[in-house]
């Protein structure tokens, strides 16, 4: 069986576990708490980044970009029936793709910088470290939620106009997001109220079988929101 | 003909510059300051990120990870010998890829916070804003040197170990490493007297054709290093 480094929060990690489950491949999950550095895992990925996924008999493929297109790359297996049963983290032609990157893109890089790096060092990061500050810093809060709003609308835009954020089909930027978006509703952050379609559109992913190990994740010293994992939110 | 819309010093611009050029796809290029949030531009790109490659009577390809994986995608032409004459940015089986993945991600993400970012921030972009500050702060820059001779050790082991940084081929982890350091290098920030391995490495990629336009570029108000365009450096 294959090995998934990784921690509970991380985005990162966490759209991986979706890809995995949306794809069936069962793997071992190892609980690493990336800012500690220890030596084993600087040795397994020298970049110090989750999540790590070591195929087994084979390499260890490291961080989001490499492990995702990895996975996507792998061929099809025709079923009895003759049908390509895998399903594609990068659905469609050239452009299509394109635009699954663009978006992949957007909530690894953009949201993550602006919104979910920010949040999770705020309010668990620092927190797990030992010698924690006390109260998260209240004016940089309401300036990562001021960014949160801002992507939502963009989310809420793209649902409107697509039946999933990259198109007709769901794909990896749909993981993604709503990776990113889950860490952030683990904390309670999401004012989901305002933001209806967003809201419908992260319920037809929440309610998919992949999504059940991440509904289930419990952090020591930081318990979900009272709807975290609840479908009917 | 597609057109390009790039900053000069944008290492993700000069990484798909390098990588067009390899390929011998000639583009139109369109010059853009992405800090100053044209709507213009925010039309094409929301995330307000460079590059964008516009494709001819085709879609937009919003920043360097869907343009690099769509170049990838590329049909191999077979020419009159038979021979597949595209240059592969991903070249090899799963695992070589994912290494090379694994390394533009290091360059695009890790390097890019750690350093390339950081030292354009301080002193290139803050500088060209009307109302820019006076001198750089003195113990910023040091952080960001320190960080950047970290890097080099690590340019400087994979070099020593590997034809390329990722294996036995030339790969778009050679162009994404070699972009950053030609932006940081266009600020003279580079110590390559202390990283003989990594300056070997890089002047094979520098004395390459595709690396002429980037060795041509001037930005109004920040000079290149003496060095900067000399093959024999």
């Amino acid at each position: 069986m294959h090995t998934l480094t990784h921690f509970r929060l991380c985005p990162f990690s966490r759209a991986i576990r979706l890809a995995l489950a949306e794809l069936d491949i069962e793997v071992e999950l190892v609980e690493e708490r990336p800012w500690e550095w220890r030596p084993e895992f600087l040795a397994l990925n020298p970049a110090g980044e989750l999540p790590v996924l070591q195929i087994e008999g084979g390499p260890a493929l490291c961080g989001v970009y490499a492990v995702s297109e990895y996975l996507a790359e792998e061929t099809p297996q025709e079923t009895d029936e003759g049908e390509a049963e895998v399903f594609p983290l990068f659905p469609g032609h050239r452009p299509q793709r394109a635009e699954v990157r663009r978006l992949v893109d957007w909530f690894n890089g953009k949201f993550n910088r602006e919104v979910t790096h920010e949040l999770l060092q705020e309010r668990v990061y620092a927190r797990l470290r030992p010698g924690a500050p006390g109260t998260p810093d209240v004016d940089f809060l309401r300036a990562i939620r001021a960014n949160l709003r801002y992507h939502m609308s963009y989310i809420s835009y793209l649902a409107d106009h697509r039946r999933w954020l990259a198109g007709e089909d769901l794909s990896f930027a749909d993981l993604a997001a709503a990776a990113h978006l889950s860490s952030v509703d683990y904390l309670g952050e999401v004012p989901w109220e305002e933001f209806a379609v967003a809201k419908v559109w992260y319920a037809r992913l929440k309610s998919r079988r992949a999504f059940r190990t991440i509904l289930a994740d419990r952090v020591p010293g930081a318990l979900p929101a009272a709807h975290y994992a609840d479908l009917d939110f």
